[in-house]
């Protein structure tokens, strides 16, 4: 247990930017990546089980921070929604997903093995 | 831009457990995995690079749901706090790392060519 200098701030794991961060922006995200030429407003609300209000607001907030483009337009005479990661958004978030795997070498590193159900003698549960 | 009927819900992340997923949070428990025989306060304020505070707000969150262990003891006679993670704690915490995985191969899936610069003719940006 002992402390070792080059541990510092290991674990702030500051890459994870809270604005991505976000679990549903991060399924947000994750779709657009995944759909290049973009996604229908109704599409991602279905892929992320997103409510009409929720999805608005994240994607307001993603916009506002320049990370999507939202595109209106209309088809078969029906107005609609577009949108599609900035080329910003696409850079910000790959960065983003590369802290997250970071995380997850950290843990992988640790290894499967249950921990000891020892504590140093005397020690008492708060 | 096809819908398609087997995505519904496939970016909702529902593994991504909010307790977990907070950044701070997320820190502590991969430090807490990567020491299984605990760590005491202080490593693991400096290891996650937050305040006594953030700290201290963090891990009555976590212990309270049963995440983690809280030791008190003294080493040369001074009071020490030692943190580790729970067997349920571990369980939840390999459960979330599985669905933050999903993530990333969903993102990797996508692929790393940059989107097409295109939008449907006519549309315009909001």
């Amino acid at each position: 247990m002992a402390r070792k200098k080059d541990d510092t701030g290991r674990y702030a794991y500051e890459g994870l930017d809270r604005l991505l961060h976000e679990k549903a922006r991060l399924g947000i995200l994750t779709s657009l990546l995944a759909s290049r030429e973009g996604l229908r407003f109704n599409e991602l609300k279905e892929r992320c089980a997103l409510t009409d209000g929720n999805l608005s607001r994240h994607l307001q907030v993603l916009h506002e921070a320049g990370l999507i483009e939202i595109w209106k337009g209309f088809e078969n005479r029906r107005p609609q929604t577009l949108c599609r990661l900035s080329g910003a958004g696409r850079t910000r978030f790959l960065a983003y997903l590369d802290a997250l795997e970071q995380v997850l070498r950290d843990a992988a590193r640790a290894g499967a093995e249950p921990r000891p159900a020892t504590v140093p003698q005397g020690w008492v549960p708060a």
